[in-house]
């Protein structure tokens, strides 16, 4: 009886497994589809994927040892098959092991229409078989690390003892007055009133919220979730529906928070560099050479930290260097501002904090100076903004004049004061885009790329 | 210099730790919310919850010890607290250890408006107040349950080499033509052409269909999101938001998966076993006092299988004792039916498989009768049904001659037929409420009850 192995088993075996448990595998039975297979008269070879690894199986096989021999040499990029063979060490090869088979046998035919074949393809392609796309190496890798990132953020956060939270996606709340929301309803006129919920429903923008709720009760939670944005900008880092991780955590302040942000994103660089050998590799010779450098640079350094009054007076002093030259005090920084800090002053991710409220959430806390907010931004090269944060007002009258400062509809926010009446304490919190996570770490620079089936404007497909 | 330690923390180093340990930790700080202050003149108690653990700690001052007593002793129900003091064993009294006091400090003030007393709620009641009910045992002990339950989940497939898939929410395929679906628009007037997206938009009610795309490259892959019905019922089991688990594995059989549904709820009994005790000794003792005998009896049951028609003939027999008598072949069981198949039949659970075609999903794969389709239902005591699966249909012609005759628009699902036409395999997945098996596991009986803020019809708070 032959073994069942998956190609990464394989691998494994090959690249660490005693010589003993080498000897035992001798028949192993293999499951994928083919990448090429390149055909001779006498001998040929397949190269085989089965999604578990990023490098192929080369399954060799034989007119001597293969009764189907023709048949199977004609088999295209694309088939799905089943092998079964000798599993051979071969140090000398490129390949570390070889299947030698004694049996293929056909599961899924594929003809010479499938639109990937071996020649490489451009992204903007492969957009357009989203369906078919992760059935290529740079495809396979950025979505074996988003599944890893994944665990990696739940992981973190659970065993802190950190309570995931399942925020609602749909909410009567416009979160923060923002106009850009998706209208869920079951009618097509308008007339909220009557809709499924009585009322105007939208889909979430943001957990926060909700999320600090359930941090008043269970002191450290967190939310990975989806959320949505209805903003026309087709960029490349804007998309309709992203995912995002809200921790939010109480008697905590701005310190603890970027103590927390700075732990979680030097784990997340541990995890894939441990369990994603192979697709960093990848990346780092396909997509940026920089990458895992800057990735190791990072997570030994300590963050900095930078007040944005600092910032400001840093950046006025090379005004010219930008092509945003207008540099005052209480101006949104673009990205190119944001990477001057860290790439060109700091030499390494750092915490802007103490940004004026005026362009900062309601909902972050008051410093004494009457301008500033208790707010962080972490700026890291490459990139700029990866997380932002704050400390929440806890203050039920300070958070209470802010909001009438600007206009909000309190009516709305009753139960979100009520945490402030009912032993509110100081608290902080962030928000990481879980997209910008993942073209952080592989490098990648478009959105579409990172997530499975994209949506941005005028395009729904699938 | 106090060390900073969480009540759970507390409890752990009671129960575990070494002696040593125990004496090294003298001083502590906590930091909660007070659940009961029960004041003397000249001792007084407080049972201060911080959220990590189910239980309180006891913390006790005295006038002696606090210069501020005086006002501490007034502190209500709900109010935020910092406590200093001496970590003692109490070995004889009620509590395994106390706090006694040297400092208690006022993080955040309640007041006696506060909706939360002493004295025990009605779920009805605590559903007006969301934003406040994990701060009560049942709700505490609820949500920390889901948290641990997503873990197991994500634990579950990925130590097995799954990859975590998000798929979309918005979509422009109205899945299984299901007509209860949400448009998601950024319009008042209905006209899809003008909209965000230039068609119809709608929430996903599964996300299987894409999650096979990604089988198709990685073989095995799951979901774990969120999905929504406009369904327009008021019951304890329906809810419009709702998280599903969606697994598809390549080169699987329905044998297969009926074995990974298997493992996959006995890991999740084993990890919240493991890992939430407290909360389900508390289950056992308040909700359902055979919850912990029945899952142990499903944890260490071998599920037995039966085939649909079986089941038929067997309820055919006992159709008097059902409330619904009108059994036959074809038919879609109740949960009546279900119940008693897995409770009184074969009193544990059972996968019932081969489903009459019509009453299942066109993508199931037929069997050689002509009238079945590959699909399973786990059915398990007290619940019914809990997860549903099947073997897809991987033949491109027999896959399109059954969407024509469901009358289905070809044109919509060429990506899906793709998947057919390349490389397609034998392949099986299954879907998984997370509601539902939450409701399975904690013994709670409204699905309102077990999602942070839930949304029903004409129901959006917050």
């Amino acid at each position: 009886m032959p073994t069942e192995m998956s190609v990464r088993e394989l691998y494994e075996l090959t690249a660490e497994g005693s010589q003993l448990e080498k000897d035992q595998v001798e028949y192993v039975q293999l499951q994928g589809w083919i990448r090429s297979n390149r055909s001779g008269k006498a001998v040929s070879f397949i190269a085989l994927n089965d999604g578990t690894y990023l490098a192929n199986a080369q399954v060799v096989y034989s007119a001597d040892s293969l009764s189907n021999y023709e048949e199977v040499s004609h088999y295209l990029t694309g088939t799905a098959v089943s092998v079964i063979g000798r599993y051979v060490l071969t140090p000398d090869n490129r390949q570390p092991f070889e299947v030698q088979a004694t049996e293929i046998d056909l599961e899924g035919a594929c003809d010479a229409t499938y639109p990937l074949q071996k020649k490489r393809h451009s992204f903007e392609y492969l957009r357009e078989i989203g369906h078919l796309r992760p059935r290529t190496n740079t495809f396979e890798a950025v979505f074996r690390v988003r599944s890893c990132l994944a665990m990696a953020i739940h992981e973190f956060f659970q065993n802190q003892g950190f309570v995931y939270v399942n925020t609602p996606l749909i909410t009567g709340n416009d979160a923060e007055g923002a106009g850009e929301t998706f209208t869920v309803t079951t009618r097509t006129d308008g007339n909220w009133e009557k809709d499924f919920f009585g009322k105007h429903a939208s889909l979430t923008v943001s957990g926060q919220l909700h999320a600090e709720a359930y941090a008043m009760a269970f002191r450290d939670v967190y939310t990975f979730g989806p959320t949505f944005r209805a903003e026309n900008s087709n960029t490349t880092t804007h998309a309709a529906e992203f995912w995002m991780i809200e921790p939010e955590m109480a008697f905590a302040d701005l310190d603890y928070d970027m103590a927390v942000i700075e732990d979680m994103v030097k784990y997340c660089i541990t995890y894939v560099f441990d369990n994603c050998k192979e697709e960093m590799k990848f990346f780092n010779e396909r997509i940026d050479k920089t990458l895992i450098e800057r990735l190791e640079h990072v997570r030994s350094s300590q963050f900095r930290q930078m007040p944005y009054t600092e910032a400001i007076e840093i950046l006025e002093k090379h005004k010219d260097e930008f092509e945003n030259k207008n540099i005052f005090w209480g101006m949104d920084l673009n990205t190119e501002h944001e990477r001057y800090l860290c790439e060109k002053v700091v030499k390494g991710p750092v915490f802007l904090t103490n940004y004026p409220k005026d362009i900062k959430a309601f909902y972050m806390r008051q410093n004494d100076d009457g301008k500033t907010v208790a707010a962080v931004d972490l700026l890291v090269p490459g990139v700029g903004e990866l997380v932002g944060g704050s400390q929440r007002e806890e203050r039920l009258d300070v958070l209470v004049n802010r909001m009438k400062e600007l206009g909000m509809n309190l009516d709305n926010y009753q139960w979100y004061l009520d945490l402030r009446r009912y032993g509110g304490c100081q608290h902080a919190g962030f928000g990481l885009g879980f997209e910008r996570l993942i073209m952080y770490i592989t490098g990648m620079e478009n959105i579409r790329d990172v997530i499975p089936f994209a949506r941005t404007p005028r395009n729904l497909m699938y």
